[in-house]
């Protein structure tokens, strides 16, 4: 405290006009509160987040006790903007600011969650920030502002005038240790909002880390819950592939039996693409509405790709000239999607022309931003851009990805049609919107990291596979995507299916590699396991929307006490009882860390003792995961894509003493769970026999189980 | 002119306070011009500018006439801040934005000179940065603002609601093509200066590139002139070496004849440094003053390491309480340096303790910033810390180290002393500051880059030489230090000097090389020539001072009609005659651009037409440089140092049909050539006979002029 008086009586050199002297508590759900200070900036990001918060589910968590007092965060408003102070002691570990690339425990680090395309030497920089983190001591602090902000997480130490607290020290005896510093970490998280008048900082109770980040994402509206059939395959087709030669590559599937959901169409389905035109290219897909549902009866979703940067020759550009920034992209118009007239527009157009003839969803591209010289420089709209809502470009950089979203996903929610998209951008309180982030980047201990990364975030991480160097290291990238929110291949520079041909070039000459079909084998395997797991990740989604435990997630949120989880960023959980440790290219083996309790290889069911680290060798074809004993893993027989009408087949594996589970069931296409049309279909091992007690609403059926197996 | 007028209606909506309302325009010498707008800024890089504008010098320019009207400069102020659009047409080529380190013409690019010690992506991060450029149309565009500015240099493009003008495109044929933006680049660099009330900017005329950096250089005060024994050769000692240790190395070089004019200390010679204490630690030079002496007796002139961040146990700390930053950096104060008593303070310390007994120089390290995590995360202080001044963290980031130069200068200055400093941090209107920036990067084609990018910053910049990867790599290092601004090898972490054992650990186990005398003599050659080039070289550094020509820049600066030099950014003009081509590792041979002309390989001898590219190949030993015919090169007779009574004895060598040049004659000491205590010395090649015309008030001499040799 004493600084602050210090502080306080300089007050009139420093410019400081406001200092805590109005901020403002307010309780607005269980456990989650609101620190108000000053003038708050219209263009929050909770200002657009449409969903409500899932009071009851809140209710229904244990009561958490923050670490501090709320009175404790102080937040000081001069000239320059804000700064606000929270409380830090020495043992707590960060997480959180979004979909961070290179760093996963934040504490110590200089942190700038901006969106933008690169991360920047890991200054925070990424498609998916948030000013969101989550703390070890079990509490979640927001900053709830669309500005650039910068957090210092616990790595600056203020002047105390009264006290040289300076350690002695000799200067050093060898070369390391003259140039050591003699640092003092700080006792707070400082946060500057350059041009801020005020700010609101949202407080989410524990008692533990992992019931923040639930508290959090049920906040936010409850976490997404995509379309079941989004949980199957993604197949993004070559950009150049016309009507003919999709509808071959859709054959090309089914023929060989490798599953298969979504076809993703890239820009030839557009009459212009940079900037995008909305309307089909005749030349290269004559009928598009019969191609939409020639698809739908093989079992094809299509999503068709696009960014929302409007060409003068779209029809929508003159309706949207009046309502777009002063500025242009790649001649385009820059829709003020903070006016809802404007993302109305864009969204009945939308409607009308695509997902009411049967598009089932979208990849909103290049809604980020880029600083860097890739060839033509950096792009996108400046910082300084006006937009006639009164936003600028900053906030609107911010905001971009969140609102594309949420106008494309208010299209299919107004249907009662659920969907799963791709977007290249998100923030703060996007935990609603089933929308998986991408990126350019292809660093696959990266795209492990971001999986992670994600837990904390609210968002949805797709690791996408694309060429590779080598068998080994298209056959570990492959096994990451089946075990992440969304298995994707992104073949949109690939004629062939890349598991016949890694290498870009002779791909697209078309020499295929000598074991193609081997490959191809081996992908099936690995693509045929995430169809047996879409139950499983199903029933994990479910408790994403309903109770905000992220799908994917760092051990440290389920083993917060565990010292060893604190800076591991390589393993993950998959819902409640699977454990994740994937191996990348240079890997033949790898340590695996397992946290308390006991654990069984998936591969070999062998039995492993918790608080351990062992290693382990899977093969390319054998998924790097263990099942936590004392569950029931339900596992499906394989479909190459999920219908309507799909029942799945399943055998309830049991771990261990595995004696209950449980799967959400509903019809995994409308919204209608929303007004409890579900089921909970609860899986009992009893006295060696299994027993299934389905309980809910929803009259229908998905689930037939079939057999059950015991494992020891 | 339109744009405005839209934007001018629409002021309500988008919070325009002033629109060049109250622009005013102001002569503040010849060919320069401020641009003022709304309420300047109280620190800007300006205002601590003390040296006075060179206005005879500026006067005696050819008068420029830029290629639009000032009244053109649009300067919009807004809630978010300042807006400047400077005209720019199509054609124009755009440089500058100070030591940039990985781009070179910035046309097309987003930058943002901020001063940091990593240039994250090319954005614009650079130990020294200036908010400064100038135009291949011939004037320079100066934003005087400390705060974080942003440019868009001709990539963005502005909605015309009036009128469409997209380009018909048919989606495009090829991948590569369907993704290929639609982009139109701008009529404007657009800069972006958050938070700021006001602005000024300083407009540069030509007629030419190379004089619109010439007025920029006068404006600030002329070019540094560093003491004419800081041209020859610097030497970092090991980091722990004791007074003992660093004898012990002096003596090996002037036992080897190895040339050597500067030893620097490292952290070791401190009671503490990290923070800093400026206390001599006994035990390790247990007698310092005898130890300058001793030094100087045997031609070394003493440098010492340092930070500006004080420690607890430095004396300083006490007295810096009340005029420090309320963040600690490593524990230590950051002194407020934007006020002078807290600046006089530390220069009358260092002058008492140091200067005064004889120390010559000092490296001003740590003066800049990091963003990222190196082991223990981001260091220096929050951009949000506040200084009793009233300068923010922001701001006194960007000056800080122009700041720290100028408290160490002042106290030469005033003692009429004249020094060569180091420095890792710099910024707009540091001309005249005689201190060499240097990095901890070493990217070989990295620092040649920025030998160019110097001259557009008026900065001088050391591309040092540490360890090398294999002999070839380390001459050609050393070639290029040769070759600039300051020959430093930075041996902070070594035993042996690295021509004896180029690999850091078996230097520091005292394993040298088995050709380690070949090497070490190939150096000697190296260095040799070094200080042969010093007549030459102080004349080029008073060029740079008298006329603000920079003694070290791109061929772009002398040739801006010739588009092959538009993006040459690995050769350079050393003085008015002598172009280098430096080679890299990895190279045996380059080629080598020669603009308009007759040019002689200083090694063979040939004569090259220029205007064409031609293929080198010199050796190890061999300087990569050219002679521009016409001219005559005098070279001195090396020396191993250069004494206070040093003569050069002069060879002149004249190419082609030259007739005449010139070498700057003063003491190489004081000050006293600004009260025009100096000599021209003329070389005059007449008939086939050399003639030397001394002109002007310095009563002794420098230069003996030996021998005439005639190349053709």
């Amino acid at each position: 405290m004493r600084n602050f008086i210090c502080l306080a009586v300089l007050a009139s050199c420093f410019n400081v006009i406001a200092f805590n002297a109005y901020s403002q508590t307010m309780q607005l759900a269980a456990g989650v509160q609101k620190v108000t200070s000053g003038t708050i900036d219209k263009f929050t990001p909770y200002s657009f987040c449409s969903e409500q918060p899932m009071s009851a589910a809140l209710s229904e968590l244990p009561a958490g006790k923050l670490p501090f007092s709320v009175d404790d965060i102080k937040i000081k408003i001069n000239d320059r903007g804000v700064v606000v102070e929270v409380p830090l002691d020495d043992t707590e570990q960060l997480y959180g600011f979004g979909m961070q690339i290179g760093s996963f425990n934040q504490r110590g680090l200089k942190k700038r969650p901006i969106v933008n395309d690169n991360p920047l030497n890991d200054l925070g920089y990424t498609h998916g920030p948030t000013t969101f983190y989550v703390s070890s001591k079990g509490y979640g602090i927001l900053i709830n502002t669309s500005r650039y902000a910068t957090f210092y997480c616990g790595n600056t130490s203020k002047l105390n005038k009264s006290k040289n607290d300076g350690k002695e020290s000799n200067g050093g005896n060898s070369v390391e240790e003259l140039y050591k510093s003699d640092n003092k970490a700080s006792g707070s998280v400082t946060v500057d909002i350059l041009g801020a008048k005020g700010i609101e900082v949202f407080v989410f109770d524990g008692p533990d880390l992992k019931t923040a980040v639930q508290r959090y994402n049920l906040f936010s509206g409850g976490g997404a819950l995509p379309a079941i059939w989004g949980l199957g395959v993604k197949y993004r087709v070559k950009a150049d592939f016309n009507q003919y030669q999709v509808d071959k590559m859709a054959a090309y599937f089914r023929d060989n039996h490798i599953p298969c959901d979504v076809l993703g169409l890239e820009p030839r389905w557009q009459t212009a693409s940079y900037s995008c035109s909305y309307v089909w290219n005749k030349s290269f897909f004559p009928t598009p509405n019969e191609f939409i549902d020639s698809m739908k009866n093989k079992g094809f979703h299509i999503n068709l790709w696009e960014h929302a940067f409007v060409s003068p020759k779209s029809p929508l550009y003159e309706p949207l000239k009046n309502k777009a920034g002063n500025y242009l992209v790649w001649n385009g118009l820059v829709p003020d999607f903070a006016d809802t007239s404007a993302s109305n527009l864009f969204a009945d157009y939308h409607k009308q022309t695509f997902v009411q003839p049967g598009i089932s969803g979208f990849k909103m591209d290049e809604c980020d931003n880029s600083n860097i010289a890739f060839g033509s420089g950096a792009w996108s709209f400046p910082e300084l851009s006006q937009f006639p809502s009164g936003i600028d470009g900053e906030q609107m950089h911010q905001l971009f990805g969140l609102l594309y979203q949420k106008t494309i996903y208010s299209i299919y929610k107004k249907l009662n049609q659920r969907t799963y998209l791709d977007v290249r951008a998100s923030n703060t309180f996007a935990s609603s919107y089933p929308a998986a982030l991408y990126s350019d980047t292809y660093l696959h201990d990266e795209y492990i990291r971001m999986i992670l990364n994600s837990g904390f975030a609210g968002m949805i991480w797709s690791p996408e596979v694309r060429e590779s160097n080598s068998i080994k290291d298209f056959m570990r990238r492959s096994q990451t995507a089946v075990l992440s929110a969304q298995t994707l291949y992104n073949s949109w520079y690939l004629q062939n299916p890349p598991w016949l041909q890694i290498n870009r070039e002779k791909n697209n000459k078309g020499e295929l590699m000598d074991n193609a079909k081997e490959v191809e084998g081996d992908i099936r395997k690995l693509l045929n396991f995430r169809m047996s797991l879409i139950p499983y990740l199903y029933n994990a989604f479910a408790d994403y929307h309903f109770k905000g435990i992220p799908p994917f997630r760092a051990l440290v949120m389920d083993y917060p006490q565990d010292k060893n989880t604190f800076n591991l960023s390589d393993e993950y959980m998959i819902g409640n009882d699977i454990l994740a440790a994937p191996l990348t290219e240079k890997m033949d083996e790898r340590q695996v860390y397992l946290p308390e309790g006991v654990w069984y290889d998936y591969n070999t069911n062998q039995k492993y003792e918790g608080g351990k680290s062992y290693t382990i060798k899977p093969s390319l074809t054998q998924l790097p995961i263990f099942i936590k004993a004392g569950t029931i893993l339900p596992l499906a027989k394989p479909v190459e894509f999920v219908a309507p009408n799909t029942k799945f087949e399943i055998t309830c594996y049991v771990y261990g003493n595995g004696n209950k589970a449980s799967l959400f069931e509903d019809d995994g296409l409308t919204f209608n769970y929303e007004n409890g049309t579900y089921n909970t279909v609860n899986l009992v091992w009893n006295k060696n026999k299994g027993e299934v007690k389905r309980t809910g609403k929803f009259k229908s059926s998905r689930y037939i189980i079939k057999n059950w197996q015991v494992i020891n």
